[in-house]
């Protein structure tokens, strides 16, 4: 295996399609496949895919194509998918809770072991069998068990104080549906954000643009 | 305003951050900001946010910053904010629920107009006042409503199907949650992807890149 440093984000940013779509093909009982029908599937270039792939240490056979359930496998590690990181979340609300019911964590390289709110009539109702405990336990539930990952399903007026609280409990990485710029005030941590509303507003501005054409 | 055809993607990608940039700004009662403090508070270089902005005709006055609200009007004009696009729900599960609640469709450019569900149990629930129809109704509706914009908050495996319906019936974007790949199917339509699962897959590579240098 190549050493994983020095790949580019965009290419990391494929890899959970490659990933999914690899597994798509799994379920469907394919066993190879060639750089060109994976880049007539996924709209990439045939010379793209390739490209990709050897950032890792390439798994090709020239002529031969791709073993996809090995392939398939070594994306899942190199995305860190073969463990399990320790997630909680913030926020039981209508988001929160539709983000642990959608989600298949244990998939997707965690495992969700608490989750939180500060509303009292949503403490000790069980989502996926996981009770909520109040925000005020979240320091006494760290200690115990080091979470690395908090996910966040609250307002971005929240968000602030929250943040401010987790990262000296050893929360390295946020998954983040707020609206606030974690990354301006904790530089170094790691985000991955998910901005329903900026899409939403892309969809708006290509809506637009079709409407001015027409 | 200059035509705003040629605008990179990347530009418009930033557009809703500035957008909602802004609008703070706006609340805790600015009148006017400098490039060079815009970019202090949103990570950018003063000389990016010039450039992003002159893409547009350009709202600076040399030595006096930019106007907020007036920046904050014009940007929300070139996202198509200031009108509303009709828009139907498909899906009425965790996923749709969290999202209507959640969404504030009015400022960000749309109207919900419909909610569709293939659960009987769903049919007739109200969600945010609208009340939750079922999908064998959905030709009709957009017969009689035309909207121009789903939302797609049903499994991959439900999604050609629907796709596939939608489109002629005048449908021409999309805001998709599933993993489906609308384009590959449907080249030309307009797409604008919620993938919340390669979104988790992407922190996990992260989590773990960090987990192996320590």
């Amino acid at each position: 295996m190549a050493n994983s440093k020095a790949i580019s984000s965009a290419v990391i940013r494929r890899l959970p399609r490659y990933y999914r779509f690899l597994g798509e093909l799994i379920s469907s009982g394919c066993i190879r496949i060639s750089s060109r029908e994976l880049s007539d599937k996924m709209s990439l270039t045939a010379s793209q895919i390739r490209q990709d792939l050897n950032c890792f240490g390439g798994f090709g056979q020239q002529g031969y194509g791709y073993n996809i359930e090995e392939l398939h496998e070594e994306i899942g590690k190199i995305l860190g998918l073969d463990h399990k990181t320790d997630a909680i979340l913030i926020g039981a609300g209508n988001l929160g809770r539709a983000v642990t019911n959608h989600m298949d964590f244990d998939n997707r390289g965690f495992q969700l072991v608490g989750i939180f709110d500060q509303n009292e009539e949503l403490v000790g109702q069980k989502i996926k069998e996981i009770e909520v405990m109040h925000t005020n336990n979240i320091e006494s539930f760290c200690q115990t068990h080091s979470p690395l990952v908090a996910i966040l399903c609250i307002p971005k007026t929240a968000t602030k104080s929250i943040s401010d609280r987790l990262i000296p409990l050893g929360i390295k990485g946020f998954w983040n549906f707020s609206h606030y710029d974690l990354l301006d005030r904790h530089p170094g941590i790691i985000v991955e954000n998910v901005h329903m509303s900026d899409s939403l507003m892309t969809l708006s501005y290509k809506i637009s643009q079709l409407q001015k054409e027409e």
